[in-house]
């Protein structure tokens, strides 16, 4: 059979099976939520409820709502979900998520929507790319604030070492495809954030908020299963 | 004047500047040691009072060693440091560090010691790369009791992947320059490492533990802070 | 004229010439498949007797078949092919063929059916990445039973140093384009494979399932005549 | 501990852990070796007894020989041994190596003394590339009495293709780094033998002698073992 | 303006300026054409009077038709061009194109479209690529009685270095696009070419039929001028 | 002979041929720098009578030094120079150099010294990286105060772009190959700086700080000319 | 929200924030143009008041148009505009714009219509490649008269260098991605331009010809302001 | 055997096989330098008797002379030689060798002494680079005068399309890795002459004027068998 669903994986990892929408028939994407549905139930009980696919097109989308009515469509981070009737952050701390320009929002918002309907709350910060560095600066708070950091950019990535030189907390970097050139496809940020003058920098794939989502929930995890084994007690 | 030390790093980002002895003379590397331990006397208070640099050859360390008696140096590592009386974790948590092949283990000290300096307690797991995965999963325990986890190795670097589709915490995936042919200087592991099918991977650039045990160290000092907050009341 | 049909291959190398149908117009497709059938007559008594073509996209498959009525459609895999009566394996052994994703699907099924067409057993393992590893270790008798790995895996491409490290025939690793950003059409997944930890892979063209193919058929026929050739009587 | 030797590699795969010396101290090396022959006792019953490393340099061998006297070197392969008294093929069939140039013989010699190390029979054809092939053509006796082709080439590495669209068993292509210019250390024969037009190439890393052996090994044994297991009865 | 024709270049370098259809709108090329038709009647008297233009899509030639009916259409080469009545071959000598691979045909075509319109005698070979080779040996007359080879190959390209083993003219070398994954747009049959083991090949651009044509004319030419300064007599 | 100076370049360029170490004998050296300055004692009423050389080594200096005594050098620049006797800026304006970090010293003062030995006032600001950018922002007086400004920076070379986003004057950005790892040899910082996301920003080659200096030093001029020609009477 | 413009940029740096039309939506850029608009009449009184975004193709800008009727479109350039009234030249000097061929049209009035609304003025000189260098030498005066030059080219792009070696000003060369094959979309003339053996020239992204105008409009503004902070009187 | 010599080459050719010097043993260079010595003899009568080895290290000329005294080295060209004692052109026409810097002098002398060994005549233009371009023009006689011209050029390698551009003649272009940065081991020059605009440019490796100096030898050939066979007459 086409599909061999890892039906473990929150239990090992924290975190479920996302169906990656990318290469995918939409019979196939259909198929695999329902079974995905039927499974989770049980697990419902548990966090993370969440059945979600990223990568879904608007034209895939109309197709898979016509087979599953309940599936809920975000259109600018591209993802599609079954979503539990109250989504409340479950997990303590804030990601803070922060793009370059306009043009990055679809890699930004699909790391956002992500993060959100694993359990974590969310804060965003868009279009403060360095040209404009005030931008950044005036919105200090926002690092200041944040647990982790999603900093997400094409063109040159440059922000993500500017960041990094300021923040307290770990810096999540995603970069863009968006440019053209010598951007070569997003290989121009990824390198820039690879090598970030700053340290504490961990990158993803170009264009995968979905990644960074997940690793960023995973660091708030850490927090709450160390934080719940008691160390605050010594 | 050659060198604009950044003394304020600690206070914005919690770890102080640390000297990339790479590309500098003996002389720069020696002044600069001197005038950070001057300057950190009254950080000493606070956490993370190390004064350490990277990627010291021996024949450097040797050099410097005449000039600053008190220099310590690990040779796998290749650090060089300032090391306080007392040097035990002074947060939380454990970082393990997991690495495929015996050729990986500078980089992989690299990141353990610079952990260990800058006040955090590290577990190590040399040698387990994916061409006899058993050496792995009989470790298990090693990921299971990890708050962080930093995987290095070189060739393919499939050791990440397969540690993050069993680990229930952060992933940072070092890929190192280990290999010949193909592996292009480490870019064959640093794009296995960004294409992860398993999610949850944060990526530094190829040898660069440094940077691995940076963002590890951040990590647990987001759960210390989140915890003092006090989250657990709620 | 425009091809120059290599009538002899299967004499030379065990397998006849097959019509890679990339870049070629229909009616060059259809007029090969012509001559090639009605050249493979007096092959038939022979093995290998199927006239087939590969990268067969749907609608030119529809346009072959009003030509060409008894040419049959393999959709999954694009290839088509005019196929004898009967099918069935005509050389000893097994060629295993495990897929790390669902999107890897096409590359795969263009591996199984060309083995098929040509006279082989095919196992299919689909979707088995290591992203669950657990897929891949509780079906490690497909290993044991095969005599030849075939390892279909895009994006990191990790899959296939995990089975070489465990199986105890050859492995053949096919990368895939399945992927996106840093995956640069399949390079991530290539160098992987190339640099492979585990000893005992021959890696092919990313998405060349049809020569992966040819190589697993040519190692059976290997085993094939060394064992005609009686060295069992020794 | 910087080793975590894999002692179970011969009951899995077949073939023994092998050393790769390149990135280790001498000191390690020699630790490995002996550790191994202490090892490999209970398994000098079975097949594939050796104990060797790959990649060993002159003087590294001169400082090893000082510690484990009966350490035999077989220099134009770079390669050291603990070798059994008597050493004969002890599986049927032959592995054919072939090389383009006198330059590649280095890497040629790799696969033919590891191949011979682990009990298979060798034959070698040395410098007949495509600039003069008929010196290829003049000995199409090694082609067809092969049941294995290595092919070895540096420069274009158009000397796989031509020998693959000959040969009538599994052809293994090793592209070398010999070369300059836009050779780039080798990408350009192992981009060729990649896209091989003639099909059942399957290519190894730019040098690895060692891997091709391998690989050859395991075809050879997947004959062994498919005609132990009776197919000829049928 | 948008154009600044180069109407000495036949004067200068003995060919005239050919229009590069790629990248202009349809009304440049019209207007482009009826420019060089008016200066290039003076001439006509002299060789080389074609006007043409290259890389010309069936869509644009039906524009271009409606505008200037006189202008012919060359389908498989992409070719249009304005034909003198008589079109003879008005050099001595032969350029003999071969080619690997039916998709290739394309570019062999434009290569011998424009030799032809340039005024010189073409032999074409298709199809005879080195998976076959005996396609090409049971050829060899072609190779003998060329003045000029021209090699068009995609793939892996390994033809070139073979033809060039055998011929005892210059040989020049097109590599092509045709392939897929690790060929990334005809760099891998680019490096073949460049790296051929055999020496005295020239290599153009990828797909650049055209420059071949042009660069095998200026061969023929050189003969001729070489000839006509009565080098016989000496 | 192998050299052949450009003495008129200064006439058509403003700027005399400067000799290019790398790749040169010290002989061809030396008499290139003899060659040139009997030939620039007329031009030495001129601006610009400088004699220079760059990419020397400090070896190749203590041999140039016994053949032309009066030869002076810069190390930090690796620059050698007959110096005229008094050596004041000679055009108005300041070209402000920034670098990164330490390491990037020898670049940056290659474009220091050249635009010095050039006849430019310079303004120097090292090691004022985007890590700590408060170190940039608390000298932006250097910013406003400078007419042309040249920023060195290795690594990811994010202090291009800050500072272009910040500065009303032109940029020119100058990638070093210090770095490591997928800094690939300057090709991220490179990458960076052509992907600017602040606009106005023109790149030289890795390494190129001379290049650097002359497009400052041609701005500079182009001022003093628009200057002279009259413009302040409109 | 979407979009952070930055309104102090013409304070800063002298030009306004330009809108990059490339991956936002048509009601996205809609909506920026008229926020800027409301927020640049106070600036109207300063120079550069114009609105404008590039990258806009005809069809979005027929819908740009439905929703702003006083938005002008200028095709060639792919840029569109709300203009001032009266649009001349605000800045001394020249702004000479030379391309290489008919094809890098677009790029080259990209530059010429954004200095041309940014208040420059322009001199243009189409189609003068190297291939028929009398087109270029035969006008001499527009490199003569040029205060800065822009350099288009793509294929192989060596115009710059050949214009660097007689210009008495500033070069910015603008490699495009016109070509095919082994220019790789622009890298080939990319990498000509920087290391063009010609001193003095910056360069910029593929096909900017935006950033190349701002770049020279910012070395005409430093003239500007030079001469107008009286650097005549001394 | 390690080596198998070519001994047809020149019957099939026209050239002899010439020795690789590199990645081969000084033994095995002085053995088979006898054994086509040997060989040659009969070939003597013949033209091309030459026996040659190309980059030749001084160091291995220094043992190699010892072996064998009459060879004959040409330090500027890295070639040693076993030289007929007369030694004129064989063939008419000339080539003209041109080369862009002096560091280029290498490859430039490679390809004049191949040639001249080879029995032809050679003409050389050094240093005349597209920086200074007055001193190609201004010696357009050696353009004009040439039969073949070979263009040597490092950095960005502009010459050759300049000199394409001008010539009447074939144009055969030998990048070099002379350059530093961006110029990537030469691959900046060599994707500028293959990208070339002007049409009629044969390109060969990096650094390998030993190929260029074949393919110019094979084409005067050409002129030589035409003529020859009698094409006057007509
Ligand atoms: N946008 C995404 N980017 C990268 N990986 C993803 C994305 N969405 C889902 N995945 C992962 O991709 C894998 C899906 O592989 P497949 O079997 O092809 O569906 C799962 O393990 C997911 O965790
Ligand atoms: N999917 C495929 N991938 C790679 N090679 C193929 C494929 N299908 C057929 N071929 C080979 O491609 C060659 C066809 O070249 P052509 O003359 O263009 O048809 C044949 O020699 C086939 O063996
Ligand atoms: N197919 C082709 N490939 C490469 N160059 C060509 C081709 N066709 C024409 N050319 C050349 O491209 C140049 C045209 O540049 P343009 O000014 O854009 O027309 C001319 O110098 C032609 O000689
Ligand atoms: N560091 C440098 N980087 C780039 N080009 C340089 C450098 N120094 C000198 N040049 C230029 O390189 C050319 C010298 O080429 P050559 O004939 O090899 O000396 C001259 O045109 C110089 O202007
Ligand atoms: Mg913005
Ligand atoms: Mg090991
Ligand atoms: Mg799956
Ligand atoms: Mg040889
Ligand atoms: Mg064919
Ligand atoms: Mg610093
Ligand atoms: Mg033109
Ligand atoms: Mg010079």
């Amino acid at each position: 059979n086409f599909a061999n669903i890892d039906h473990h994986r929150t239990l090992r990892t924290g975190f479920p099976e996302v169906i990656w929408g990318q290469g995918k028939t939409t019979n196939q994407i259909a198929q695999i939520i329902e079974v995905m549905r039927s499974r989770s139930v049980s697990e419902r009980e548990s966090r993370n409820p969440v059945v979600m696919a990223t990568r879904i097109e608007p034209e895939v989308y109309s197709e898979l709502q016509l087979k599953i009515p309940d599936l809920k469509y975000y259109a600018s981070a591209r993802i599609c979900a079954l979503v539990p009737p109250q989504l409340e952050p479950q997990y303590h701390g804030t990601i803070s998520i922060i793009s370059a320009g306009t043009a990055d929002l679809p890699v930004a918002e699909e790391a956002a929507i992500t993060a959100e309907l694993c359990g974590f709350g969310v804060k965003r910060l868009w279009d403060v790319g360095v040209a404009g560095i005030h931008r950044l600066l005036s919105n200090r708070h926002v690092l200041t604030e944040a647990n982790v950091l999603i900093v997400v950019a094409g063109m040159e990535g440059a922000l993500a070492s500017v960041v990094a030189g300021l923040a307290d907390c770990p810096v999540i970097a995603v970069p863009t495809s968006i440019g053209y050139g010598a951007s070569f496809g997003g290989l121009a940020p990824l390198l820039t954030m690879l090598n970030s003058c700053a340290a504490g920098v961990g990158v993803v794939n170009i264009d995968n908020g979905f990644g960074a989502a997940i690793l960023a929930g995973q660091i708030l995890r850490t927090a709450d299963k160390l934080s719940n084994s008691g160390f605050k007690q010594d």
